[in-house]
């Protein structure tokens, strides 16, 4: 596995390597403490009181020389790693905690408990090693087409999500290529091996399954109405809870992107569903179905389809006919993880089928961890108009890889650490967050934490200014989707076009175009449906519009464009200037340095290419004389 | 190996396999003319003098009860298989062979010989087995990086290319990647082994080297004027020649797409190049230099930099300074084998300097062999405008591959066959050729034949007109280049742009723009710089233009442009119709019946894409009310 260097992350406070015995997340809470405090050469005292009733929830209360802390098996190491990180985040010493001064946010005896019980990373790790859409080194436990890992590093990883307070990881790609079929066939040992490993950190295993894995058996079909289907999927789940009691069960990505599925059979998405959900049902297992399904071959000269409304066309009659321990997986917009849509339509109706929305850490379309981009304040406005009971589980797409600072750029691991929080208090405050990562991850001055904070809090603002234009989505590189692109994507398979031309640019979505705009509720869809009231950052996502029509302050659409390109490009500059007076460890401010000159080239294509290509469309110059090309 | 089926192209008369004992072109005339008389039941004697002094130069004789074939080494050889193709070609029997029919063309005690003593071969074969824009399977002779080949295919392969009068083949790709550097070092037995095996066909050996071998090795150094480096490619040198004494010299990419070169170390390609020429001259060696170089890292912005200007820029003043055995190799036109360039300037200047002239046979961008494109009529246009002097050698990329029909498409043979005519003589008439080898090839009625014939020779002008318009190339998917993407190329590092606004497209590059027309001699200045005079196809090369543009024959530019496309489109569907009614032997129609069905699919999107493209840009309609969408 190569000499890696243990970067820790938000974990600075936790220095001690991880023992190979530990066995339970109680073990696990009783060293983290007795070795933080010693550490930092304090005698606090922490006790702990299980209570199994209380599951993954907490509380903790102050005692003479320390800490009380009680919870459920797996609550008691959530509560752990909160308080320990609130103390570290608050920079004092044991003198001072009287008042405990950033658990001025940890209330005692108030009973902390998690608003989703499944917070789930999916990794989109392949075998192979690579690791789709990964932008920080290889899988960290995959390679050759076998597990492969160093365990003091798994076992880091497990610290790193406990701490953040995620629960569930699936292991592989929900592309589920070869040999990953085996990681619940002959590889099942492998499989119990690692989930022994995050045990003690209250992580359990969830595997990407291959809808067609019974044909890959040896059997006829994979018809999930199928006698000899819905019996192999049963041994095949008696085997895994057999080896892993503990496992959490399937995702499932059918009948998407040439994958397989029920469709195949002439079956519903329900029945393919709540066949694999039975099957697992005995054992507590959760079917976690991605809703991410669309025509992917769709013909650009087609304008009646319309992709956005693919998934709740599809899945929003099916409300009601999922089975108790389904959970249908949604992105958050009704494309693709892009910077800037409007929530997906779906995470607000089916209200008698289980949910999780679905976030990615891993920047595919947001600057691959090479631009900054801080999700927290994106996920605030998310979670915001939904309402959080509005789903009951969580899931991100993961940003981790091999590399010793774990998710490429340094700042990435903030989306990983936020994400958990999330998943805990979706209401979570993104700047008071922000700002205890930061606390976390460096040693900062109190003027540079400001500025780091605000950087980091107003990233998505700058990357949404030099990208594609008030949700228009989809003018990026197709096939790595870094980097500018207006058209890559306009003449393609996918379902994604800008139908820029001289006048006009964007879709209408309105009940007189595609209609999309009908899939929300009322109010919204009033919102949405008027291009006065429209939001202006979703603009061109609901509308299509001449480059004349005047926004909201006066201006034209042309000129926002321009403005806000030149204006997002201008901010990099200043983010960059702010990051060069930061008094970073070494080994990040390299990377950090290296990323945002990147970062800073990038922005400029982005900002060139696409008031290039609308001036050369629309034919209008820039109001302020500034250079198109 | 595998099982391949030996499908032997146009050597339909030469069915009987090739034996292992083979050892001379001499022994091989013998086989091929025993055995086709044989195949045919006829008794015609052949009989041979050899006279080494006419080398590759051959005539014939009639003799009662036969040939009499009269040549050097190697003449005996390709005078037998132009004579027996002659026979098989003009489908008579014995007893109608007095007047020799399509040997009309042949005249006895005529001396043929070809116009250039190099006629090369260049497959882009990595050893992986992968073929650099390779369309016809993977790599006969390499995989796994190492030889890996059945020694029957590979005599086949000699049978072709000597039946074709082909005399070199370059086995690696131009871009030497590992271990491809050992094809010269620790795998010269194996190399030789491989030339052994082609020798008996007359086609010599030569290997695509890495300029930075030297420091592979273990110099400090790849330094031309470095005595050790020197030093190190004699050595090289003289082994090489003491396994394969009819070596036939080396193939070199230096400084070219971020390949290593003489640049490196401050030396110019004259350096380079001698110093190779020098190791390698005492044993008669050849150093093929090639001239595709440019600044491949362009930003799109700078409109003073223009990539067709590169090679001629940088090489022109180098005139008379390569030593004698260096040839320059440079492809047809200044850009990179498109479907419509003007010839490079550089092939009609250096008269001091061995020059060859590189063609395609590989389809990169023009249809990559699914996509039908027969190439003589094209280089008839080269070769007439260049005068055939002004080259000393002629070259082309392979399209060869492990397809059991060898080019992948079966009729990308004719290029392979037309190819090696042209090498003996430019000023073939492409009719007479293409019939030719539709005889070879199939059984065609009289009207098949026809039909066929004229098909291929208007192929290019179809693609051509489906595709880019009016020389403007590069509106291809990038990377893949194959498919229509109009900007693709447009914000790309490439220095392929078309520049398109509302008003008007392309690049001018006449005296008033990047002064490429400079670089011809003073009547094709003219020609081109005046865009009244410039040919129509070339318009758009040479010239930016309002779309309202008035052509010759009265059409707006936009008209013409879309008149084009819809027509090559209404062309393909003859093509189509053409081919279903002909009666090709089943393996051939099956193959050519699919490729047909996505050329026309490739055809629908180009002609949509493109039109589409330019109306959007230009706001103009269809005169003709056709479907732009």
């Amino acid at each position: 596995m190569g000499n890696w260097k243990n970067r820790r992350a938000w974990l600075r406070a936790l220095s001690t390597p991880l023992p190979e015995d530990l066995k339970t997340p109680l073990e696990t809470a009783v060293f983290e403490a007795d070795h933080f405090f010693v550490s930092r050469g304090e005698k606090t005292r922490v006790t702990f009181e299980t209570d199994k009733i209380m599951g993954e929830a907490w509380s903790f209360s102050r005692i003479e020389d320390g800490f009380r802390i009680k919870g459920g098996e797996t609550g008691i190491l959530y509560g752990t790693y909160t308080l320990l990180l609130s103390l570290a985040a608050s920079g004092t010493s044991e003198k001072e905690t009287a008042g405990i001064p950033f658990a001025a946010d940890l209330e005692p005896e108030k009973v902390y408990s998690p608003c989703y019980p499944l917070r789930m990373l999916n990794a989109w790790d392949n075998m192979s090693g690579d690791i789709e859409r990964g932008y920080a080194g290889r899988s960290i436990w995959f390679e050759n087409n076998a597990f492969s890992y160093d365990p003091e590093r798994i076992r880091q990883l497990g610290r790193m999500l406990a701490s953040a307070g995620i629960n569930v990881l699936t292991i592989n790609n929900v592309n589920v290529f070869e040999p990953a079929q085996e990681l619940i066939g002959s590889l099942l040992p492998e499989t119990a091996a690692f989930a022994d490993l995050l045990r003690p950190f209250g992580v359990r295993l969830m595997v990407s399954i291959d809808f067609s894995a019974p044909i890959r058996d040896g059997l006829s079909s994979a018809d999930p109405l199928d006698k000899d289907v819905k019996e192999w999927w049963k041994n095949c789940a008696d085997r895994i809870w057999s080896a892993i009691p503990d496992f959490a069960g399937f995702l499932v990505k059918a009948d998407s992107e040439h994958r397989p599925g029920p469709a195949t059979y002439g079956r519903s998405h329900a029945e393919g569903a709540n066949m694999l959900a039975r099957a697992i049902a005995p054992h507590g297992g959760k079917l976690v179905w991605r809703a991410f399904v669309y025509n992917c071959m769709q013909d650009w000269r087609d304008t009646a389809t319309d992709r956005p409304c693919a998934a709740y066309d599809l899945y929003h009659p099916m409300n009601g006919s999922f089975d108790e321990n389904v959970i249908l997986q949604i992105k958050y917009g009704p494309y693709d993880f892009q910077v800037r849509e409007p929530l997906s339509p779906l995470l607000l109706d089916m209200p008698d089928t289980a949910k999780a929305i679905e976030l990615q850490l891993a920047q595919e379309y947001t600057g691959q961890q090479i631009d900054i981009f801080a999700m927290a304040p994106m996920w605030s406005e998310i979670f915001g108009q939904m309402g959080k009971n509005n789903v009951q589980a969580i899931a991100a797409v993961s940003n981790l890889g091999r590399d010793d600072c774990w998710t490429g750029h340094p700042f990435a691991a903030f989306n990983l650490y936020a994400f958990g929080r999330f998943g805990w208090d979706p209401e979570t405050d993104p700047e008071k967050l922000t700002r205890e990562w930061v606390r976390l991850s460096f040693a900062l001055s109190p003027s540079g934490e400001d500025q780091l904070t605000e950087l980091l809090l107003k990233s998505r603002d700058v990357y949404e200014k030099y990208t594609a234009p008030l949700g228009l989505c989809w003018m990026v590189a197709p096939s790595t989707h870094y980097g500018v692109d207006p058209w890559g994507y306009e003449f393609s398979v996918w379902g994604t076009y800008n139908r820029a031309d001289r006048e006009s640019v964007g879709i209408d979505r309105t009940v007189n175009g595609t209609g999309f705009t009908r899939q929300y509720p009322e109010e919204l869809c009033r919102l949405y449906e008027d291009r006065e009231s429209c939001p202006d950052r979703l603009l061109l996502f609901f509308h299509r519009l001449p480059y004349s029509f005047r926004m909201k302050d006066g201006r034209t659409l042309i000129q926002r464009i321009y403005d806000d390109h030149f204006e997002g490009y201008e901010e990099v500059l200043e983010m960059q200037k702010t990051l060069q007076n930061l008094n970073l460890p070494e080994e990040d401010r390299k990377e950090v340095e290296e990323r945002m000159e990147k970062q800073r080239l990038d922005a400029r294509e982005w900002c060139d290419v696409v008031n290039t290509f609308f001036c050369r469309l629309s034919g209008v110059k820039d109001e302020h004389g500034r250079k198109i090309w």
